[in-house]
């Protein structure tokens, strides 16, 4: 899986049939070191991700293998959205900082 | 999914059987800022996409999961024509526009 | 699916023994603006692609998807020899003209 | 396969309900000469592999072959820990020497 | 599939039980100029290629559809070893060439 931020929506309403009600995130990548990359995924969402938070995206068939999906054409899924992500035990992204700092 | 515009077609006569009747567009990638890039992919479109739009773009087994599509040697799928990419709750592009603009 | 142009071939006589019989192209990618590019893939051919002519190449589980192919570890197979590529509504490659500027 | 080092781990509460108990590393790739490159890779990990070691991961549907994990979304697993790479009849890792030289 | 020479071996002691007796190539891909790329994967080999051989791997499920494979997390797998690879009507690389020059 890859480390992403929620950047945006996709809105599509003539679509493939099978995608109606699907929710579609746009997904910046993050590096190792924390910081944006130029690179992004439009991916399904049905966990309820929101705007800035950091969530762990599967590619490929993966994103097919949750109840519903099995014969979407989807290759991208939000799976989780993270708390912590610890590198060379420091703390890269936490997400209650995050909020805090947002709320202060 | 990739966000992708339609730049054009390509046709094959000579072709695998299953793929006779198929539609191949050939889809030019689009960054996160709205900005063309120097990489493209031929895709299949049964939902009637056409030069200019933006699209959402499925790649790997993902083409394969519409009906009429399982046993085609297919790697890329139209799924959507886009209306609107919002980023950072500002849109980035929006179909409307796009039309009203190439029609003052 | 990609374009590329059919550039050579690899013979392997010691190989697993469900590709037997298989015809091996090295294909050599082509950009959105008709240029070779840097990057090749060795992919199946079933449908008689000579050297030089553009064709489609569709890769990983697609390559998979037609009779015989089914068990055989291939991720790459030809799927179309190309006529026509269009973009933005002007030739970007014509087999006849290809054709045609070679036996003038 | 790739070869990575485990750097560290990421946590997610909210998350896909069949990813509930499973541990996930972040790798960090490394090339053929033995250095850390700038790209990673979130990974499930069932056969605990430690920070700091080497080992190798499978991307894909190839994450998803083992008892447990078929219908999971994932696309990168760690499937084994490295012992020893050897290039050119050198050592370029040795897991031993490796702990060797942390316990002087 | 992509070309590249057997550079080494990779040893996992401790890894998933289903990996248990295979054997492990460090790969290194070649352009198609015959150069060395920075680039690898870790393959599976049971077709005994050796150090210095060219050969053909193929990645993704592809890797999965030999007898034995089918249940193993196996993202690569050495298909065969390369007798010759023709660019263009000439000579790119032959086996036979590469023994000579090894024993004049």
């Amino acid at each position: 899986m890859q480390i992403a931020q929620v950047r945006g929506t996709v809105v599509s309403t003539h679509k493939e049939p099978s995608l109606r009600g699907a929710k579609l995130l746009l997904l910046q990548f993050i590096d190792a070191d924390g910081r944006l990359l130029p690179k992004y995924e439009v991916a399904a969402d049905w966990i309820g991700a929101g705007v800035d938070e950091w969530v762990l995206v599967s590619r490929g068939s993966a994103a097919r293998q949750i109840d519903g999906n099995q014969s979407r054409p989807l290759d991208a899924l939000v799976v989780g959205i993270i708390d912590t992500v610890s590198v060379d035990n420091r703390n890269l992204y936490s997400k209650r900082e995050q909020d805090r700092s947002s709320f202060p």
